[in-house]
């Protein structure tokens, strides 16, 4: 790994960081907070929303401090394969900035848009590899990466200790970013896409008794949240299957970093019990 | 002042405004944050660096939670006058993004350049008019908005009940960026540099017994500690004028707003103590 800049923060080091990728074929790039000390240190890995990179949690969501605290790494890779060669589309919600961690079986997009295979061995294993690891982490997002976490965390549990989740997408497979998203990466099997949706694998008992609980965070004047996010459909899942799962609805809250900066010392606080226990 | 963009964050309402502005002569943009209740609270004015707009301090700095427990209402202007028919330099230092918050006497700058009066007269004016202040406030500032802090409330001493400041330009008459700027925006008369120099205001006595002390942070790790800000000089005009002043070097901490983000809490702190004595 290159670390192409390095900031002191909260008595720890932030690193951005650039390596050539076996898994998508291209460099990807992601942000690693590591506190002060010789660790080892627990691993919370961030995902972010479409349009992001790995930038905006690291410069926005004031979630260093609170990880210096409780001695965490945080890590946060970019949303998706990108640059020349890599396939895109003109809209901000498919393609480069929109890789929906999933392992895309379609063209043009098989290729590189391989990020659930990304996140959950070759990111893991270089960070376990290259940082003062306990080889143990949970894992967090937002929007197209809270319903990253989500899946994840449900379809890999031996993985990550806990999981958590802000104004995620919680169920691709009904609404208009996940139809999208999902079609084109995986096709038009629906089958395929139900594998991928978080209100639906908890539903089917994914990683039934796994996690203790499940932290969503939901703003109530998020512009998605209707027609995008429905954590409702996720509540009635977890509910149905009996997994516990806390949705808070915050009064006044949109879908920007400013809300999640509000909540996100919250969110640390729940995977450090989890992660400490 | 028009609301363009509007959050909740920390309990509190981050608002983006514009207005047009009688000192400048143009549309001026600023931030606000208003915490949570009735008020009336206390205002922090901050200022920003070159290069910077409203927005890089109220997306990275981390500062509402913080203004939020303390109940402070947290205000940050432009760092210019920007548009056509606006002066402007090709250089980063100079012009749109650069004011330096001096009044310009020179061509082509004065008719417009006059961030001195626009934040001491008209924002301060605006804000009590417009927010539910206390009429009390504070100033602090990073880099040129440092030099800012520094200077408007060693000029204006009863505008402001305490100054704090990151990485500030200590004396701009002694370091490159100040001269190039002092010179276009005051002309070649060093005496009127030396009217807005801290450094050199603490050392003649301005504002004398005014402020019981004067945070500074300054990491080390600082790319433009020698050459621009020399907080060196700021201390010693502190000791010979018996200003206490508190300059705090920050062991590997650089620039960036990664630094200020980690000791902004002291920063607010700080003003709590004197804006509520």
């Amino acid at each position: 790994m290159e670390t192409t800049k390095s900031h002191a923060v909260y008595g720890g080091t932030l690193r951005y960081l650039k390596h050539d990728s076996a898994t998508t074929g291209t460099p990807m790039t992601l942000s690693v907070f590591t506190p002060a000390g010789e660790g080892p240190f627990p691993v919370l890995i961030w995902l972010s929303g479409l349009t992001c990179t790995e930038d905006n949690f690291t410069t926005k969501a004031g979630a260093y401090k609170a990880a210096a605290e409780h001695g965490f790494i945080i890590v946060a890779p970019d949303t998706s394969p990108r640059g020349e060669g890599v396939a895109d589309d003109p809209a901000y919600d498919l393609g480069q900035g929109a890789g929906f961690y999933v392992d895309a079986t379609q063209a043009p997009w098989a290729p590189h848009f391989r990020m659930e295979s990304y996140v959950t061995d070759e990111l893991i294993a270089l960070i376990d590899a290259e940082c003062p690891t306990t080889k143990t982490r949970s894992i967090f997002g937002h929007s197209m990466g809270g319903h990253g976490a989500l899946t994840l965390a449900l379809r890999h549990p031996d993985l990550f200790k806990s999981v958590s989740a802000f104004a995620p997408i919680s169920s691709p497979t009904r609404c208009p970013w996940g139809e999208k998203a999902l079609s084109a990466y995986l096709g038009e099997d629906r089958a395929e896409w139900a594998k991928h949706d978080a209100a639906l694998l908890i539903e089917g008992g994914a990683a039934a008794g796994r996690f203790d609980d499940i932290l969503v965070d939901q703003g109530d004047a998020d512009p998605f949240l209707a027609e995008q996010l429905k954590p409702e459909l996720l509540a009635a899942a977890a509910k149905a299957a009996g997994q516990r799962l806390t949705l808070r609805m915050q009064p006044g809250y949109d879908h920007s970093y400013f809300f999640m900066a509000s909540f996100v010392d919250d969110h640390v606080a729940f995977h450090a019990t989890r992660l400490k226990a």
